[in-house]
């Protein structure tokens, strides 16, 4: 059923659960790692045959029911005036973190049909590939996500300089975030016209905050961007982890689909939200590579908890990490074919 | 009021709300700089007249409700058998992590009144200092958050080899955290022999766990720790970051009192918990350096959360970050006493 994974967005009937992983794409695989001895992570995300081909892999290799584009959340912002480089062992360094009202201003627009044409270009290829066989979903990073990466200058922990703008310069975090929107918004939809069938917002470390900071400062962003979406013919998952506490608001925000990770039991998020809300997720990541019995068992729990909804998509709570067995990988796809079968 | 915090520990009367601060000694006052310009960290964990002293610092310039040892949660380990450093910049590192059999094997009983003597010496040293004017807070890490730094070696973002051990392991990851639960238990013990008058276990990392994998891996432990203490007559808080979905289970493994990080606000934390459950926290630690009229409205909206209960203390829900400015502390100390009033 080639659309298994568009009619579970929907809540539509289907002949069984649908699958896919977020990064299922990536290091974890020998074909990545075959590409990637040539070729850096930015080249790849820039030269639109190898972002189809390595987007490809895992489709070809497992019965997943949605390829995801190979890219970066972090790409659009280059653009916008942010050059930044991945360092050895740290994740993404930005030569300049954006602090200032200056740095903020600095900051361009951007039309993804100029500045991002390589990911619409390989939007278009993938598509072509996967010839109606499998949907494709795009995706982009939320605003407070990326205004994280901006403003510390990479991976945080604490969210120090990010928060501190919040709290310290309300109205320049606002502006901020509202050209992080913009930019999104013009980016997913640019997507959306390449051929995208759903997308994917990540706002990854949104779980960092305070319900009422959330509400206040980062849904009026993230509410720009969904309803700026065609949402009622092209799928939008809205994802983050450690939601717990910011389900509702999230659902608030916009989006067909809620993605929730691993911490939070799919039958809490099912309470929170309704049984009508599609919901994405959610195994801990790192039980692919536990003993397939337990793999199992705990694919079985995250089907149960989702309930008898068809508005399940099968997913981990979070990427698959490096040193994944593809094995588990393709055994776990099977596992929800077979087990969410109705 | 001296015993304010020790009566909202037990739900009692009292004349306001209590207030300490998650690592209120430490780098963000002037006077513990001027300590550590001439020693370690571990030096002063070590050498009880500075242990001391560093305890008595935050209690001196802030109107606080309790003094809490200055102490690292990873003192027990080094008896054990598994030495670390503390590297510039990064946080713990030990020398061998703990990831085989014979690595847990490895690992010793501690006798806290040898081996961590100079902490019980700090303990008595403390409680002879603050002449029965403010109570001392013990404290311990709890099992789970200890393993996790011996099993990756240090700090970590996704518990990949303890999560592994848990998984693929799970009687040896059983074994290690049952020889971290009688150590920590028989130090919580000798603590409070040796006066202290309440004790916290910091279950710090926690938050990173599938409930179902937390009540079965983790629960245990933490109950054999907590179910030892005499918490009758010495209150017991059972603290944890991200723990909004682990509420119940925490409550069930033991304590008197929930510790609550500031993304779960404490009315939904009452909610799952019930009325007269003790709760301490949650205000964010950035707010502490944010402009004070948004400060003072934020520990009015966790007193408004915590509802008319008395059993509420007043805390971060993290530990004071290393700029904060200590004007803003000793602020919400006083803010807290003015607005908890009744």
């Amino acid at each position: 059923m080639w659309d298994r994974f568009l009619r579970a967005c929907r809540g539509e009937a289907r002949d069984t659960t649908p699958v896919w992983f977020m990064r299922q794409a990536g290091r974890y695989m020998a074909e990545y790692r075959a590409i990637r001895e040539h070729h850096t992570l930015l080249e790849i995300c820039r030269e639109p045959d190898l972002a189809t081909e390595v987007t490809l892999q895992p489709v070809r290799a497992f019965d997943v029911d949605a390829a995801i584009l190979f890219a970066d959340i972090l790409l659009p912002l280059e653009p916008m005036g942010a050059p930044f480089q991945f360092a050895k062992g740290e994740g993404p360094v930005f030569d300049h973190p954006v602090r200032t009202a200056k740095d903020v201003e600095a900051l361009r627009p951007v039309d993804p049909h100029e500045s991002l044409a390589h990911v619409l270009t390989a939007v278009k290829q993938i598509r072509a590939e996967l010839d109606g066989k499998t949907p494709l979903i795009g995706f982009a990073g939320a605003p407070f996500t990326l205004a994280s990466y901006l403003i510390e200058g990479g991976k945080s922990t604490n969210y120090v300089h990010t928060k501190r703008m919040m709290y310290d310069a309300p109205e320049l975090f606002a502006t901020l975030l509202g050209k992080l929107a913009e930019v999104v918004r013009l980016y997913l939809l640019a997507q959306i016209e390449a051929g995208a069938q759903a997308v994917q917002l990540f706002d990854s470390w949104v779980g960092s905050l305070y319900p009422a900071d959330y509400e206040r400062h980062i849904l009026p962003h993230v509410r720009h961007i969904l309803s700026g979406l065609p949402s009622d013919r092209v799928p939008v998952i809205h994802f983050g982890t450690g939601t717990a506490m910011l389900l509702e608001l999230q659902r608030a925000a916009g989006g067909t689909v809620i993605g929730v990770d691993w911490r939070t039991p799919l039958d809490f998020a099912r309470a929170r939200l309704g049984p009508d809300v599609p919901l994405q997720g959610n195994l801990e990541s790192l039980l692919l590579n536990a003993p397939r019995d337990l793999l199992r068992q705990r694919v079985q729990d995250v089907l149960d908890r989702a309930g008898p909804s068809p508005a399940h998509i099968f997913n981990l709570g979070h990427g698959i990490l490096p040193d994944t067995n593809p094995d588990a990988v393709k055994f776990t796809a099977d596992v929800v074919h077979e087990l969410g079968a109705r």
